[in-house]
């Protein structure tokens, strides 16, 4: 059954989808490369190959949602270059983590992977590259067309980046992920690992449209929780599709976690588990916006479609 | 012949190399990984064989030298955070730069190259990890030691290392030189990659300094030119080195350029032009400086070493 509500969400996140590949477009585009710099051509098709495939763009969604949640206007220019910069980070994230090193596929939303439509060489090029722009989008875009945040708000967003995509958060996730080929983690340990893995980019995507809009300390860490929620029910739901679905649905491989002997929740209880588990996660996350009322609907459907996302 | 100058710039090269050392040491110590959060105990080890390897640490060397001939209290904590940041950003470029993929090197400063030591899933999350902690230093480090600079400030830098690392510099200039081997660019097409590859961050070092001790924007590029022309310097050395060193000498693999059909400014006109070339560069150097007097004489100093190094 689709609700209304829905249809209005999905309509939305398309829309925003497009708004922020049009930002990245002209993110990669614009970057000054003087009279004295050569071009790097084919690092620059790499990375836009790499950001400019079709995702969901469900972090830069979060990002202008828990903006617009504390202050409509706030859903602008400004609030599209960071949700483009998390974007920036979460699409190197993917084109390193493809790499043979590392998960070693082949596909990628139904595409060849950076490195198997150019070389690895380039695509671990590209992949620094989209997490240097990222950083370069915050701290040097003009914002023209956006409410231009001090420099204070900046160095926030700056900071908030490198702690959750550093060695505390993803690339920290990542080893572990790694690491848990042959050291069996614990459910605990499960947890932790998925929530530096993939939870700590959309835990600071909510907190930054709520920095953004300049919430209170209270409500950003509130935004920062119903992320780190919805981050969990991203990656349970993620592994249930490894577990269940197959490669033409989702367009990447799929049963990778078993073959590789890697632990999941999923695997661990079962799908059935994973799908209530799934639906405490929703309720848990929809609890968080209560105190927000009505204009938390976009959030509260984001959260039931990270759970129940089928690709 | 060993001149004092010679002498005293050997000595604060190798106090300063300790100084930045040790605040990489509490930089990657100090990472705030909280209790939910699991140490990557493997990817900070990959990070420290990386980054405490023995560097000549040229780059801080050059941020706090910049920083001091414009104010002499400038040599501080904050100082040694951003000359930290950048060397992070150079290590990383050189842990991706000799992954098999790249230039494929196993030795690294006489040390085995991090992906050799671990391996080569652990490089990349490691050379990632680094670059995003550099930014993690200049947004984050609360700095207590030294003058606290303002968010403007700290804001300028990020960018400018954002601008000097990526695509229009660092990672642009390492995408045109790999394209090199096969595409044999021109003698401008060298100098305009050599410029981007290792140009870029080590004529931001100056500037970095310049920034941080408040100078003028005149005086700023100036210190940037300064630091185009020793990285022009250093290029051309590293070059001489590849065609005439062995590897017992510099520790690391030699005549690589070659093997790999690389055209360089030294193999193109020859060890003697390549010679008074650096001598031409070092004047050029010296003469930026020359308003300064005598407060310029670890930085030219520095220039001279630059280009006669033998290792």
């Amino acid at each position: 059954m689709t609700t209304d509500a829905e249809i209005a969400f999905e309509t939305r996140l398309t829309e925003q989808a497009s708004a922020v590949e049009a930002r990245l477009r002209r993110s990669l585009d614009d970057r000054p490369l003087s009279g004295e710099i050569a071009r790097p051509e084919r690092l620059l098709l790499a990375m836009r190959h790499g950001v400019l495939n079709g995702g969901k763009r469900l972090r830069p969604f979060l990002v202008m949602e828990s903006a617009a949640l504390f202050d409509p206007d706030a859903r602008d220019d400004t609030a599209l270059c960071v949700a483009a910069a998390l974007e920036c980070v979460h699409c190197y994230s993917l084109i390193h983590d493809d790499l043979p090193a590392m998960d070693d596929d082949d596909l990628r939303r139904g595409q060849p992977t950076v490195h198997r439509a150019y070389d690895e060489a380039t695509a671990i090029l590209a992949g620094d590259s989209l997490l240097t722009l990222a950083f370069d989008i915050i701290a040097g875009e003009p914002w023209e067309h956006g409410k231009r945040p001090t420099a204070a708000t900046r160095l926030v967003l700056v900071k908030g980046l490198a702690r959750a995509a550093g060695l505390g958060g993803m690339t920290g996730g990542q080893m572990l992920d790694l690491a848990a080929e042959h050291a069996s983690p614990d459910e605990a340990g499960i947890i932790r690992l998925q929530a530096m893995k993939t939870g700590a980019l959309i835990r600071f995507a909510c907190e930054a449209g709520a920095i953004l809009a300049h919430a209170s300390s209270a409500d950003q860490e509130r935004l920062a929780e119903f992320g780190s929620a919805i981050g969990l029910a991203f990656q349970l739901a993620d592994d249930l599709l490894d577990m269940t679905a197959d490669a033409s649905q989702i367009g990447k491989a799929t049963g990778k976690d078993a073959a590789a002997g890697k632990a999941t929740l999923a695997a661990l209880h079962g799908a059935d588990w994973a799908r209530r588990q799934l639906n405490g996660l929703v309720e848990q996350a929809h609890a968080l916006l209560d105190p927000y009322g009505e204009r938390a609907a976009m959030l509260k459907a984001a959260a039931t479609f990270v759970a129940n996302r089928t690709r």
